[in-house]
């Protein structure tokens, strides 16, 4: 593959010689990342949809949740670890499956799931990676999942599927809150294209869909863009085809969680796509109490959109959530160093997490719980 | 008319060689046309009455509400397509009445009206436009209404009625919120006047009602420019008078709505004037769900002031408008583009609700509602 | 009396031809008088105490505060005038009782009763005006009030009561939330200090209390400068050797507010001093509801701190004040423009008011009530 | 010791020729500070750990508290006397135990109980004092308390508190909230290092705990850093092994209160550790009333975190402290001038609450109840 020193456009990237004491946090890494990717390209990465709404409350969020303390609690024996979907594992954050991680690295998701592999977290191969679902595969050996976006044709989401199941993933995560996606106002701006070279590579089998000429009384998102967005037949059909476990990803309202259970659904991811999908959606830490609450303890909920920090990922947990996925935090770092990067996030939210439940006074996962928090009157 | 080069006040304005690809929502169009317009006119487009307080507010409100998606619906058979007044219309987003369109573009209300004819949507004709209502009417096909201000004398008055009604229009808009209209302290201080050639042409037939000299215990404002306002009886005599449809804007009180409903009236627009009006009246998105509740399902109810993207458009629908106006956004590009500037806007804010409405499940407009919006506990 | 074109600090004072366009409202006012004062002395004007958190206090809660429309009210034969203790008033804008105003002008009160005059305002005379009461009086024709500081010696206090009422005031204010004053944390960084010449003249003829030595257990506060202080006993002194109406102005609890009517005390001024006493005391706008439903329609509350506009007015008006005082305002009209200045921003904040009025549906003072504001829910 | 016109750094210190008039408050101070200590220092003493949400907060809680006044009282008798396990204090403002004072001055703790001792205010000597506690006690005849941080061995844990009670403490603090510290990351990206000279000296004669290798699943905070952290077992067993009054300093949660009063702790001391502790815990403030409502007036409950002022004093007070303890304020002081300094800071703090309380009509500090302050509906 191409010079790791030289980024996807071809332009020299500044060399990072070892990580800086100064990088003691994703901010840190977000600042960072600014100097090692091309502007349009950074864009791309920080923007959300529309006016931007979700991606800042994703961030206020957290700012409005507070966490309480417990005295003398013996942690001595505790842990981040925790089991999902039958996987024991070291901590409970995820790597989201952004797409075209190639934009941030030149090696992309294989870069990238080396340093998930590496802190042994749980890693989630996006339909639309830039490297192939196989080969990415090879470079992680922990518990990994498949995003699944559905294909115009059946044949193509089956055959994706089964690819999946073969490289060893063992859950498919269908992402259903961006059936439409937008290039946002900020990318725009800046004149983002993807580059050369940078493309979902695993759906180059698939022969696109005819196109079909739209009358003027039709609408190109409507008619065109949603003409292959699944329908519940469609998430019906996909349970029927797969003995993978299959989650769906997008979720915040109680009764699409409730109706996607009854039909098999295994577990849920609350997010707004990171801001990125339908903006005006609130962060999914405003409806994950509902939902945990609706749902009972035993389902599986994700949360991704908004995590910054451990303290983030702690308060996630104490609303209801047993896992986050993070996407822009580990881009930083992959951006910045690769591989080492992307570990080196995972350590700091990783050692984060284990700072607030020493503090906290709870020594493992199933301690954090909704008395973790303080709430305003 | 004037070389459409030249802004209204002979300088030669920048030209705009084709719409350039970074002119990706309103906010973009908005900061293009600041260097159209000269200073002193873009601070009076820009203004609002007083403190500004019902101008931020305006903005605000679609920032505190949050829309909430709905999963795999079927929106192929959808469309923005709605229905108002028994007139079928592609979109719910009609061209507000605003004043002295030639300000922004030396064919004014001309060349907004082609925009709006392209983009098929519905549009409002000013009594203070500066291009006749006659000469308006030949540029737009679809439904057009006439915005009235009553005028010092009945006979005046019945005559802007009648020939807005020889012209075509269907439907009368009484403005009732703005009987006093002031400069915004913005304008006064950029030193706005007037410029040669901008006026009210409606208006050159009629005689100005004689002077009358007030005492000073009286009030310039209450016994001058109010001594003409209409009142409860005006209104009446107006339906008596008119076999036209007529809608009431600035409407936000209850109380008020019912009475003008027992009198006649066939629909309400839900307005602070864009924050031109009564300076501190709320954004009437914040009273709109109580209008709706009060009055039912059947009364049009549409929303103008804070429009902004096709986000807020959907937000208004959410909680109960039939339609939206805008304002500001078509006058921005009507300043940059002329007519193509109009259209682009009204199409960016149709692209971003058929986008908004896609995602969050609600195929056609009747599909929105207070379901699609979120609210903090 | 000096040299009207020389600042009290013998500087050249900038000339203002006129009053320029751009002055629109107060706020241009407040920037222009920043050149027209001596800097500590603008910084003594504006700061307030402690950590100025009353003062913003004040100016936020009327951005908190929303107005409500009327439609179609005959306003013709409105007006803003209102009785106060048996005056008839031009309208309900009265000066505020402001120390020391030949720092902002030569003429200090003097000029600014003219321009009270000429715009029929109601005038309250502090006493620590640095002109004295009696030359204040022959400047202003209306309803005049005293304000009075409590003196260490009775026979002061009842002095200064009689030459107010032999100068033809009407009323006795007597403030009661500044028993103890300290320059703002702005003035002492400015290095304010009281140019010669400023003094409280009307308290030239009293001697000075024996000081008295504190011991180390003492405080220069509670014991020093409280020691002479009022108390209730003084109040019922007062009441019992004057037959002059007494106003209270300072109030803000319920319980004390009650006590001072038993007493018969005839009005009263809800107020935080302009931010300038007792800093954390709430905008008196917050708790004006409450005190006007626990008194009663009958009982004159004014309210002073905050107001900047004649939408200020209409809001304090609503929520249960029959006037309000206004104190920086007028003083940056005195700096600016002497008389002319002060009779100018009182026009400002009259227009302001019946535009208010006109769009509000409310043609008279007591039209204007909670009907008039709106409430988030 | 080293020469005080030399840092700890030996860089020669700017010198104040005494207290200049514009440090009028503590945010003065501040502002002075970063210039009188080195870069990276004042970065340590400033930041607060993780993304800094509890140190804001500390600051903003004060400014959504108001006050309110109660007219016409006679506090000719008042002070800011008060009594604290039985001890007479002139005032309620303590010293929190700041560990290494030396960081800001050269003299360090000898510096401030200097200070200290010259107001009459309650000192607290922390564990990790930069001077010895003995030495310490030698610079002030004052109350005086120990902090205390378990060590990992029961033996030095003792011997810290038997040294503490020869040299004339009279309480002991322990604090529970801080039992893992890491470097804020504003000081780490100032590269922040302890200069030589500065150092836990109360531990030098205590042998380190013996290393303990982990295992690769174990954590460096859980099983590392928090292996000697104390549980209700050690707390049990210093109350069993101490005649001196123990209080407990980082408590939030009320049954940790209820439970901490059972096993005879004599105080707590409502607190986040200045936001230096587990980032997200609410400002104390927040909590304050729920502990005094649970605990009953009787025992004695102290708040730090976020006081810069008399105001701040005033408000911890009339929402249930006893007493409140300063940090960052006097070390601003100790920055900037030293024992002169911390004096001062101290006086500018009771000066305020003394103007607060004399303002606000409660002249002792037992007048002082929730019923001074004001409570938005």
């Amino acid at each position: 593959m191409s010079n790791p020193d030289s980024n996807i456009n071809g332009s020299t990237r500044p060399k990072l010689q070892g990580v800086p004491a100064a990088l003691a946090c994703v901010a840190d890494y977000e600042r960072l990342a600014a100097e090692f990717v091309d502007h349009p390209i950074f864009e791309y990465l920080q923007g959300g949809s529309g006016n931007e709404q979700s991606l800042r409350d994703n961030l206020r969020v957290f700012d409005e949740c507070y966490v309480q303390n417990r005295l003398l609690a013996d942690v001595s024996q505790g842990g981040t670890h925790t089991t999902l979907l039958q996987h024991r594992l070291r901590h409970p954050i995820l790597l989201a499956p952004v797409a075209y991680q190639r934009l941030a690295h030149p090696e992309g998701e294989l870069e990238a799931a080396r340093g998930a592999d590496a802190l042994e977290a749980g890693w989630v191969t996006s339909t639309l990676s830039s490297c192939s679902l196989e080969d990415i595969a090879a470079q992680h050996q922990g518990m990994r999942w498949f995003q699944l976006y559905f294909q115009p044709q059946r044949a193509h989401t089956l055959d994706l599927v089964r690819r999946a199941q073969a490289a060893g993933y063992s859950a498919i995560v269908v992402t259903l809150d961006a059936t439409v996606q937008a290039s946002s106002r900020r990318a725009q701006r800046a004149g983002f294209a993807f580059p050369k070279g940078v493309s979902a590579v695993n759906l180059q089998g698939y022969a696109a869909p005819p196109q079909v000429a739209l009358t003027p009384e039709q609408s190109v998102i409507l008619q065109g863009a949603m003409a292959e967005a699944p329908t519940w037949q469609d998430l019906e059909w996909l349970l029927d085809n797969t003995d993978l476990p299959v989650l769906v990803k997008g979720v915040q309202r109680v009764a699409d969680a409730e109706r996607l259970l009854r039909l098999g659904v295994q577990g849920l991811v609350a997010s707004n796509h990171g801001g990125r999908a339908l903006d005006g959606m609130p962060a999914p830490l405003r409806v994950l109490p509902q939902l945990r609450q609706a749902l009972g303890k035993q389902v599986p909920i994700l949360l991704d959109s908004g995590i910054r920090s451990g303290y983030d990922v702690f308060k996630a947990l104490a609303l209801g959530a047993d896992a986050v996925l993070i996407g822009r935090p580990f881009l930083y770092g992959l951006a910045v160093a690769g591989a080492l990067g992307v570990a080196h996030v995972l350590r700091l939210l990783r050692d984060e997490l284990e700072l607030c439940m020493a503090l906290a006074g709870t020594p493992t996962v199933a301690d954090i719980g909704p008395d973790s928090v303080f709430r305003l009157d």
